[in-house]
């Protein structure tokens, strides 16, 4: 039990399901001082919201955030942070056809084996929606990293299916991610990617891919040896977005195919500074920041649901055949994006705060 | 500051460097009554010991456990279980290579620059050294994970650079894994990943190489929506083993090669049960156990120490070549499996303790 | 950082100043199927609201509390339960008195020291309206204990200022103590705190008083050594409300007179359980519950607001003299029963859950 | 279950039986850099110690500390530092008489409730011999406090029975405390005290008494609301030594006869700075230290061990007398005050830790 709190100092708390009154997040451990504004806020739930592009579901969801504690004349008061985002209406939707089965690789079985009794309407806690407070608490952290560290982050779809982009981590920014609806930096594998995402609409079904992040401007010596390493840190952060199935920093699985002497990331000096030659290591080793780029990728699953027909149990066990209604996601790879941004300044904010306790 | 502990209810804390007085570990939360002896907890310490094969580095470390608190007439009273491995003499050895220059993709740089200082003689705590209280620590869960729930967990490995075994996890056991020294249930792929090992070591050069572990009778209903979910507390727990570098559940990577019509598990029912009919899941669905056998694979990246003349610099920020001295794993895999297993078994302990809050 | 959650399993974590929008709280980590509704949660809001009788302040606080998640079909469905109640609009007000000036004996000059920022309207999170938070989510954690464990928690006024009342703690029920504005089950003691209070109003002045609390049907075995005892967990909760000074158990501060000749509480056999003869253990030993009535005491001062004047300091350092206006509290202890209520409740629903740890 | 770790961020772990192989910690978060070696927590240690003066059980425990690991070059290196103690042969003694039944207001009989099992010989974890582990931790917390913020902490017999020194705590050092045996810096009263406890003895009785403590140099901001206060984080680490049964910050129960108008602090300028005039809400307001002397006092009720034939039950429920054998303490207060200070050491250095999280 007790499970949607994240973070030591910087602590973030979500709560709401899909379909009842509201969604939304506690932050806790927020200094002091920060300006912050609905407006940054809004603005990153709006990249999570679906119905924003012709690309993702067109469920109508206003998701406008209202800050309820935590600021004093236009800064952060260092108390806890309230936001709330209110559900549209959802009473008038029928459900009923998921209430009686579990529908394949959703969380529905398994809610039901955990708790004795689940919230049948659009997948509750294991929703994207929950992601809401993710994201909203996200941009608090981004807002602190900036305004006191100057580190940038940026997510971005860097694979669909087997589409693939090329990109330079190094150079990506939040407008050449968001200038097309995929969110590819690379213009022309997002033309691909939106072709594929509207051909696997069409044929009912849905699509995986990869997100990869970079973290800029991170100072060397964050992360906490042994078990709170960045390394560790950031994997249970990512792992824990729906649907996500495969996590990487660095080199990551390719890593395995390569020797020790072509691996090992040299050190040079440049501009006065401890720097590697290469970045293998994704900006991370022993656990420890070094002060290079931190580069972090995530796999995501298909979609689970799809308009197809599909073999499944009723909850009185009994082996049925089952097609989803309505209108969804073939892919969630573009709305995942400030999915991933937020956790990633989740971890890096909470470790800021951890490491800085050395120098008092 | 204090990343050492991990777990919520069931806790393992690890203390020691590697050329320290010893290395142990506390596990504060395991339940009463489970039989425990030092043998039990030896045996899995002997599978991470160096010099256990000609594979691995032929450093002499006995590693010797000692119980020091928590049991009491042969079973765990419900007290804190602290348990010791004294660390054999390192005096004699020579370190002053290493004192004054950064090892590449060690830990060396970023602990001088978290810490301000550092243990370098041996990687202190970024040492695989400090898996020892990881695997006494895992070895009481196992303990527990047998005794109250019949839960199996076998690691082993899949993969050392190109050579990948074929393996079925549900029939994997210790027995199987531990026939051939790289601990491939595979033999004819062990035979080939031991030459390949052994030509490294030749070379100077070192191997990564992918860990495949399984979990067998894991209730459905471990795991804590939304940031304590299996699939987070499994990546955090194995990314932060020294040298890992990415981490995948079920499909992992390849499902984003997939589509949704594939990849979802048709649900069935088999005497009486709800099961899945394939397990693209990885037994986990919304983060949470669905009965089904946890798959999980973690990826490590070829070891750092190589016997090849490497670019780095100095403490004082001068460009220099190095040459590590003495002998070292060309490949951590075979020793890895120990750790691995101690990890998932620590994860499964503490959401079985958790998971128990249902029903009293 | 960091200091808005409470609990283990049973977490409650709660957000809000006294003159922002709203104040709340998010409680994780309740079991589900317990049943829930806002007049349950509402019922124990109003015991601390101000206004309630003519002894409390009389600013208008409806506080009406809204379920915003965590429920589904009138139970809880073991997701986060977010409660919020609005603030009522307080621009009207002017606090220009407060801003550049540390009343004593208030949190002014500390929040000021440590967050170089403050809501200097009305307190902030050091104000009795936090505890709208600590109520809210005490009430689900009452819900809970009587449902599964029967438990029962009742907390009254037993010393205002000289006159104490004489109570059995073992007859007190919500009634008894809810007969009189002043909540002192004893009616005649009653009558003169009530006079006393109304005087110190005159006067103006205020008055402290200690509260006491019982815990009926607590089953052996709660509590968890070393740190989080029982005694220990009580001390924290209660030593965390506003105005407490002073924390007994049992026998308390008495027992410093005794001699353990008398202390010790005899075992006898009653009804083929174990039970003590006399109970100055206050129903915890070595930290653990014994099954006989849980016995506890928060002493608080007198109420920092006076209408009197006082010498302080401004904010830029200037020595003057500062008297409150409006009308204020001349003693909490009707209103902190509430209070108290609730943090041995969650104190008691974080410990059920954990010991619940070992029969599984 | 997982009771044994105190502290966010300077995080203390102990473990270990009055009659195991051995009692120790391991304090995980101590900032690297600081100077520490085994005769700066041997000191402390021997505080503890039984067998130090007449006054004192004639136990013969040698308590030599060991550093097992976190030092190097003779400062902490911000890696755990691991502490032990061995115990002393306890297997020729004869534990039988204790075996069968539960010793009256001890933990004999709510551990056993709890766990089902319990290593009756000599309180197991509900000994003071856990203490070592406290003790040795609050040694390194003190050295972090000296050497980082000149923070000194100091605590003393304030009573013993119906016997209270007159002591100012802003005069009192470890040299006015250590001048008499039983650690009262009021020579008179510590000679009757000493005579008190002497003749407890020859009744085969034992005494309660009171222990005040104060630290001074602590900067203004530590403490966390709402939760984390630190007279809630200070009632919690002294109400879990064994045989608390009271704690008071400041004023304590006393300020609950005083009006507002005498108990509220009024604000002065010192020397440049914000100071009270007098201190009754011993250093700390809203939870926050505010730069006064931090005062706190901690009941302990009457040793429950006492040479007397008393009333119990056996464990399979019969009603017996029992008289229990040996030397024991007739009072706790002498040896419980390095217990004191050692937790308060414990919360000032974590809220150090905490609070610094604000200027990065």
């Amino acid at each position: 039990m007790a499970g949607s709190t994240f973070g030591t100092l910087f602590r973030l708390t979500t709560w709401g399901e899909s379909h009842g009154p509201a969604v939304g997040c506690v932050v806790d451990g927020c200094p002091p001082g920060i300006p912050l504004t609905e407006r940054d806020i809004q603005e990153d739930l709006d990249r999570r919201r679906p119905g924003q592009s012709r690309l993702t579901t067109q469920r109508k969801e206003e998701d406008a955030v209202e800050i309820l504690s935590g600021l004093f004349e236009g800064v952060t008061a260092g108390t806890p942070i309230s936001l709330m985002v209110r559900n549209a209406d959802a009473r008038s939707k029928d459900y009923s056809e998921m209430k009686d089965l579990y529908r394949p690789s959703h969380a529905d079985y398994t809610y039901q084996a955990k708790y004795g009794v689940r919230d049948y309407r659009g997948g509750g806690r294991a929703s994207y929606r929950e992601a809401v407070g993710r994201v909203a608490g996200g941009a608090v952290a981004r807002r602190l990293l900036a305004e006191r560290g100057g580190i940038e982050i940026a997510a971005y779809v860097l694979q669909v299916s087997d589409i693939r982009g090329e990109v330079d981590p190094a150079a990506v920014t939040r407008e050449t991610v968001d200038a097309n609806i995929v969110r590819c930096p690379d213009p022309v594998a997002a033309e691909q990617m939106i072709a594929a995402i509207e051909q696997a609409r069409k044929d009912g079904d849905s699509l995986g891919g990869i997100v990869e992040v970079v973290a800029r401007n991170v100072p060397p010596g964050l992360g906490e040896p042994v078990f709170d390493k960045l390394t560790a840190d950031f994997a249970r952060a990512l792992m824990s977005l729906p649907a996500a199935r495969g996590f990487e920093v660095g080199s990551g699985f390719a890593s395995v195919l390569m020797r020790g002497s072509t691996h090992n990331d040299p050190f040079r000096m440049r501009e006065g500074r401890v720097r590697t030659e290469t970045n293998f290591s994704g900006g991370i080793q022993g656990g420890i920041s070094n002060g290079e780029d931190i580069l972090l990728r995530v796999a995501f699953k298909p979609t689970a649901t799809i308009m197809r027909e599909q073999q499944t149990v009723t909850t009185s066990g009994e082996e049925v055949t089952f097609r989803a209604k309505g209108r969804h996601d073939p892919c969630v790879l573009p709305r995942a994006v400030a999915g991933v941004e937020a956790m990633v300044a989740l971890v890096l904010a909470d470790h800021l705060l951890r490491q800085n306790t050395l120098n008092f």
